[in-house]
């Protein structure tokens, strides 16, 4: 099978982690492709800055729909999630989705810990969109800087560490979900430090689009993710345009 | 005062009837200033036309946002508002969130009444984002197609009336929500026949809008809402990503 | 238009402090005309009190209804409002109500701040009673006592400055409610203080309060808001009574 | 053990049937006493007759509060309960709460079903005050107006027997609570016609005031129940006044 | 009335101490009868542990549900609650369960307290399963060890004293249910310096079964707890076989 | 690797069907093995069968844990399933959670079907211990007999599919989870006639009992779900008491 991962980010280092984790678990007779963001910021942390990913994104997804039997939006808190699963008719799944859905076999409650506190409000809201806040024992992130994005889980390692144990004592965090694009791989190398499951949210992405290709499940024609009617479009000349407007 | 009324549907038509509803009840001493999608779908009803004109809206507010005392988000669903809401200085309002929040005043539940079936799950989500589900009764929506989205509120005026009375007798609603920026103007026409309040979106923009600026708050420098920290972009050209960069 | 101020607590220094700030925001043709309680408790601070001043403004509310366009109740945790909005005809709005649902469109999550740690348990009460519980990040309250209840903003301008910074730094606020109807006028003062939006309860009720007539609503004649049903009454000689059984 | 019931509704019909249920329950050393309010309407329906019916019942209270063991608040609404409990030493329990806290040792969720659609409302917010919304299968009323409230429970037996049944076919519920004083005594009647346990509301209250004086609790004297500060008053000359001033 | 309480834990200790505290509150012509478990473990802490309590407990209730009108099920967690419910005719309470409700008519949310942080997901679970987590501040528990479990509410007094004081300043707890079946009757000897309400949970479940009884309610024939279609099984041999058969 | 599907019912036809449903998605490396419980009822309907299927599945997990990589409980209900995860080392999977879980990444909320009224109380129960309520739409039932648990999703097939229709049509949703480990296989059959989504939950749990053991997570030794602290027990013989004592 053919799986399409997009990195909303327009950090090509970032999409190379992600891939790296995502071959990881992938059976061996799947065909992994990743494409990054052509326009945007080099990593999401913003509820305006996703906004913007998640258009990139739906135009790679609309470029490439036809040719693959799933896709993952790969970053994580999941933008156009909700867009690209009306759109097409493939399975697309999210980089948090995925992360917290496969959490919730290893635990009551998971504690979502990632790098940057600016990402905190978006990840929330990624939370409650999938209406999984009663899983959900907290949003831990690092405060202060760091250098790139490209070495960040190198730098912070230590720091992560710690705060996923902060979650484990004082949120009762029963999983630790490592959050955030530019950590994809760092779970393997953590996991013995951390006294509970971890899970690391492009590994568990790669799984759950294998998953749901190989339930064979057919796009829905009636509930509320069914293909949006046709509409003409104005102003807009990109493959996203022609597939709202029915031709693609 | 000036405040900037931004329509992401790209229907001139419904951009004035957006206009008439909110000058009826705007105070002398406001300026009104209305703007409508560059590109995108002539109206919005699906998360993916949402996140289209959330982007087409984002960049006319970054043109014009030094202009202004406030905005208004003009599509029912509030497409882009959590990313005006901190990318921008201005106090911005959506046209549901004005809606449902003027709705608590005059009741205990409101019903959200609209025209098109496919405009339903958007607006739920757009609830949920509120968090004003325990406060929501229920999302009426009409069936059947409508001729043109610039006189449906005319067509199909004594169905939403029976709809809105439907939401009073079975979902227990004590106010009515007229949903839908083609249906600006309706709540006036429709009142004495609908037996609780009706609520016009636009009209309670406008006022919301006015009463944002009249308390005189200040831009948020912390919370979740503080303006994100500066970032380059690639591929974007417009006021939006000068905005973003920290540039405008 | 006429807006009738409510003060349910039988200070006449508070009544004062509360029309100064609604006179602050207020339209310029709009006619305020302010009641105090004239019997009850100097400043309502819990639920028994609540109960007495929620009569003690009923009363008034009964004798003047038909000689205003709105109401404002206008103590924070909203005295009687689901009763008075149910009997009288005119729009009427809670302090408590129209602070917390203005801060909505300024956030995701407010706290409430106040003075005294004995209104803790009935601001609780009333945010619970608006349904509102998912946008409220915490409700602060000063310990120790205060001097008079008639300049205790004076007094604690700088601990409810520090209580708002730690409601933000701890509890994730968006937005500043300054409650409880003897800070009235303080938001202004200190506004250049707090690093997020400050609503003044005060100021935004009577904002609200225009708003609900500007938009010519109609009191329901259905729903759970609807007139009830006149009944007879005993042992009760006041206006409140006559509108009870229907003579009023 | 002395157990005061006091009923907030005006009809000593009513006060005799909630007597006469709370009798056959009883213990065998229990005293129980009845009081009726001595102002107010004959019975309450809705929020602003639960105001002024909460108040006659506190004033009944602060009179005799000293002379007992425990108190019943003898309306389903449960007027003044917060308030009294508060402001009083003694354990006070509502119809309401003492009826639906048994229902719910008899199965997952009850539904509250009664006489008059009037009522509704107000049985909504008091099961929401109880935070038991997720124990609540529904509120059913009958339409349709009644002869007298003295033998309403006669005259409609057999339509409430038949809503009942509605209720566990269409809403699912797993316990009958009869709601509404006029209704005491009613349960023991039409038990063999339901076919899931039917509470008696005022049986349950006389039940559940034993219990609480059996488990010989202490008042509090912190948290959210204690004893309000003492205050001034103005303008009221009760027992009531004496008790908020600490004089009583 | 004949009540059988039966301890799920296999401690002859712990059955003597919740015998002795239902003994006190007990009406005079009740008649208690009290079993142990006859397989299992000590004291139940975990869901594992109450799996197999619950089992042992239905074998106990299969064997004595002809002979009795009530049953308690004598472990904080009420094992095998809802499976005892829908099996048998008589009334069956929880501890936790009576526990709790009882505690909701003195106050607005309690705290649970107990001597052993390996009963807090447990305890957690229930509270959730009884969908009291509104009404539920927190659940708190000591850490360390203790040195048996027949004295640990001896040995532990102090400590849990001071868990509950902690419980009400931190957590807005108004009344504290001293939980598990090993600490029951030290309500009463620790009342005095907890400055709220504290619920005995051995005492109110043997009120709150003596409750069920006086309200002489029938069991369910229809709705969730109805008693389960006959079975055959397999490998079964005990009464509890039997009734699942139907032949007993 | 080798998985362990432990059916919980006594029917080994039920487990012929769930074993072929979970060859049909494994990979071709993993070694599926089945077991049936040896004690118990045919299938498991209600909470009280559960309790037993429970323990049965417990006693083989206890027996082959140490031979296998991770568990599926193969009942809807997931009889047991928080115990099982505390207790042994390997990753475990409910087929009601796999299912639901699954479901979750093809729409926002999901449908349960199956075919007998009297698995919806306990089916209603596990839904909301997974706190999953706010994704699940319905769950609905056949009501009416069957005559062989081996074949009654031939019997009831297009029943099954006119409910799920009608779960979509009148409850909104966007996926339909097929329940029931009688109805594994199902799903591959009725889905071109059903236009959203269906699950099948064996598939899905064996996707996700193989996603587990990819993602390579360590067993926790913290959090609620770590192993209990080991206990002596009495009565008991099995490989479960052994391992509760800590001797396997």
């Amino acid at each position: 099978m053919n799986i399409l991962l997009i990195n909303p980010n327009t950090s090509v280092e970032v999409t190379e982690k992600l891939s790296n984790a995502a071959m990881r678990v992938k059976s061996s007779d799947t065909n992994l492709i990743c494409e990054t963001a052509r326009y945007g910021v080099p990593y999401i942390s913003t509820r305006s800055e996703a906004l913007i990913g998640g258009t990139a994104m739906m135009e790679i997804l609309a470029e490439k729909h036809d040719e693959i039997d799933a896709a993952i939006i790969a970053a994580f808190g999941d933008p156009g999630l909700g867009a690209a699963r009306e759109l097409f008719d493939v399975p697309v799944v999210g980089l948090a989705e995925a992360g917290m859905l496969t959490a919730c076999m290893l635990g009551g409650r998971f504690s979502i810990v990632s790098f940057s506190e600016t990402l905190r409000p978006w990840y929330l809201e990624c939370v409650a969109w999938h209406r999984l806040e009663a899983r959900c024992a907290s949003v831990r992130t690092l405060t202060g800087g760091f250098q790139s994005i490209g070495n960040v889980q190198e730098e912070k390692e230590d720091l992560l560490v710690a705060l996923a144990q902060a979650a484990i004592d004082e949120d009762d965090a029963d999983v630790i979900v490592l959050a955030g694009a530019p950590l994809a791989g760092l779970a393997q190398k953590v996991r013995g430090r951390i006294p509970v499951p971890v899970v690391d949210c492009a590994e568990a992405a790669m799984a759950q689009a294998e998953t749901l290709v190989r339930l064979n499940v057919r796009p829905p024609i009636e509930g509320s993710f069914r293909r949006p009617v046709a509409k003409p479009t104005v102003g807009m000349s990109s493959a996203l345009a022609q597939r709202i407007a029915g031709t693609r």
